[in-house]
């Protein structure tokens, strides 16, 4: 009974009953989002957010249950399964709602974030993300000395930024890490703006190099993958 | 007769007198445009809006009067020729023109989106966009699992931007969602602004990773189009 | 005498003068650049105006005095060379400086825009751009295609949020079209901003259509710069 | 002993101290660049400041303390080393720090800038970056006609927005240059956007040469890299 159990909540498309199992989780999940989405507080939206809860809480001690016909273990498999990452996510993700009944107000708001891991369970049930998996893992080193030197870039000229423009642009040294950020990606929100010649000037400098930096990590993703496709023939 | 008449209307290039219709239905489309480009009521577009809306009409019942001679199934042909997508889209783009005259006022603006369908005929004179779709159609799993990706972040950080930023930021949460898209896709409009340090900082990972997000689907095309490419020598 | 003039104008890097008299020519079209940009008018700025122009004309009569050695089509050279692109855009370059004198103050900027032309002159001393040039002849086709499913969506989208935002977002049809544009291309002026939830519905399909439409070219130009590095080797 | 010296500040990984010195050197780095991130004058900043520039002067002295056994040229390295690259990025670093007690307030914030070329000395320390460059050394000739290209638009385009716009919107032509950089790296920040229906047609076609711009040099840097993967190979 409890292999039969472990099948229906591992190997999700092989019987119906698993099939099913795999379907109503995912409803779970997107079910459970729902409050989280709008700051109204409705009666509908604490049913949703409690039941779905409690959904998430039988699925972990089955999950728990079945331990030792995953991980191979024997009864070692009851303790250490608590430890694994996907275990971890899952009681993140419910705790905030037990938690919930003896916690101020404020604290309230950020247990909520923790919620939002449910969210990545999705990802448990996919496989395609591999393929571009590979092609980051490959290129993972080309890759790290173009975010290093953007990130050098981005110190340099938010230290080159802050001290040139007057202080009414800046208040912090973290907002001209913003600015450079929103130049040098090319988003360009305009509550921060450079009002000096020489600030101008190194935003143009910025947006510009903010080119190559789209132009090297597509260059290195695009080479990555043609090599996946290469081999896979 | 009747053969003629469909030689007409289907095999575009090949005689005078379906080289001159092609353009006619053309100029056609271009014309019934018009009137959509002005809030202005001349007596002038209204002629051009019927006129272009009667040559839209003979066009669809000289086509389903020689549907059996494209479908090819006999007398069946002109009950299945209706309810093919090119006849809908032509059908739904005369549609307002008619019914114009017994609905309210507030109706008719929303009705007269369905008469832009008209531009989609367009694509139907058209072949060379095959080879994009080809490209398209071949990496389709690959675009699929980016697109997936990029959801699932806008997302996951629009509940947080849309929990962690004042109400006075965000007053729904479709615009912490539109917001995310506008950071991720690098435009960056300055309606809706994070304020927070934490929503910055939220700001700053979605710019970075909309780089990715450019970078991940030009690889996937760049190498699809070369197999393409490669497939043709 | 005649020959040698004509080495001096054409074959730019051979001999001493012909190199002398090209560095004079660049030194040249950038001096009569200055003054276009200040509104400032000072006499230096007039001087600098006229000597460039009075140094253009002379290199217009010798190009013409020399043009039988260019076209080599006997006396007839003289008269097919004005008609040539190079000789009228050095014609319209140097035409205002002697229109101005009896023209309109309202006139006079218009016609200062047909002296940017010189700068297309620095275009005939360079050779690199072939290779570009190469490459977008090779993939014009593919190009052409994906220009033309960006100008249909720019204006299906135009013609949507036109009608389906309040009047005073929009104040013309051009501006919506011009909205379109900022969000395709993923710039992001903030001066006309979509305020209804449709509107912003719009707004967020059109940058993420941004994104393919900057990795369509993108993938194209790629594929196509290295068919053109492989047909070196 | 001087060998030993030497061997601790140029073979950074192979000896326990030679690592020691490395990690040192960097940590002195991150700290010196703490008092420019804030405008706070707190006496513990004065102290990381004052610290870090003594251990960049002992470090400076025992470079050149040790420069014959680098630039192997006998005593004329004493005398050479101080005009090499390096040596002067680590004098100009320090310098600001020491001629600090008698400049004017004005002037110390130019100064400060000096500094900030300490950041630099972290390149210093890494090797990875050679792929990257080596990429750009072969495509060199290429990326330069897209900058050149580039370069030429953005200077007609300010010209023609110049002299097209009313005086309101460009106060000066280097604002007509930052604005056309703006749109044609598709940033779009909002502080200076052009008003006539002339500089908005202007403004779409920067936008979409734009993504030419980015298309066009990510095509040539995937070419370069992917011919650099295939050597290797």
């Amino acid at each position: 009974m409890r292999r039969e159990l472990y099948n229906i909540l591992e190997h999700e498309d092989e019987t119906f009953l698993s099939k099913a199992y795999n379907v109503l989780m995912l409803l779970t999940i997107l079910i459970s989002l729902i409050p989280l989405m709008t700051k109204a507080s409705l009666p509908v939206l604490t049913i949703m957010d409690h039941s779905t809860a409690i959904i998430f809480g039988i699925d972990y001690f089955l999950r728990l249950f079945t331990a030792d016909l995953k991980l191979k273990r024997g009864k070692w498999s009851f303790l250490i399964y608590p430890f694994t990452i996907l275990a971890i996510v899952d009681l993140v993700s419910i705790l905030p709602n037990f938690l919930m009944f003896n916690s101020s107000f404020k604290l309230l708001k950020i247990i909520r974030m923790g919620r939002m891991l449910r969210v990545f369970r999705v990802i448990r049930h996919s496989r395609n993300i591999e393929i571009i998996r590979n092609v980051i893992r490959e290129q993972k080193e080309a890759l790290l000395v173009v975010a290093g030197l953007a990130l050098s870039y981005t110190i340099i000229t938010a230290l080159l930024i802050y001290n040139v423009e007057p202080d009414s642009t800046f208040g912090t040294f973290f907002e001209a890490v913003y600015w450079v950020t929103m130049s040098l990606t090319t988003v360009g929100y305009s509550d921060i703006i450079a009002t000096t010649v020489l600030g101008k000037l190194i935003t143009m400098i910025s947006s510009v190099l903010g080119i190559a930096i789209i132009a090297l990590p597509a260059g290195i993703v695009t080479a990555g993958y043609m090599t996946e496709i290469t081999k896979k023939d």
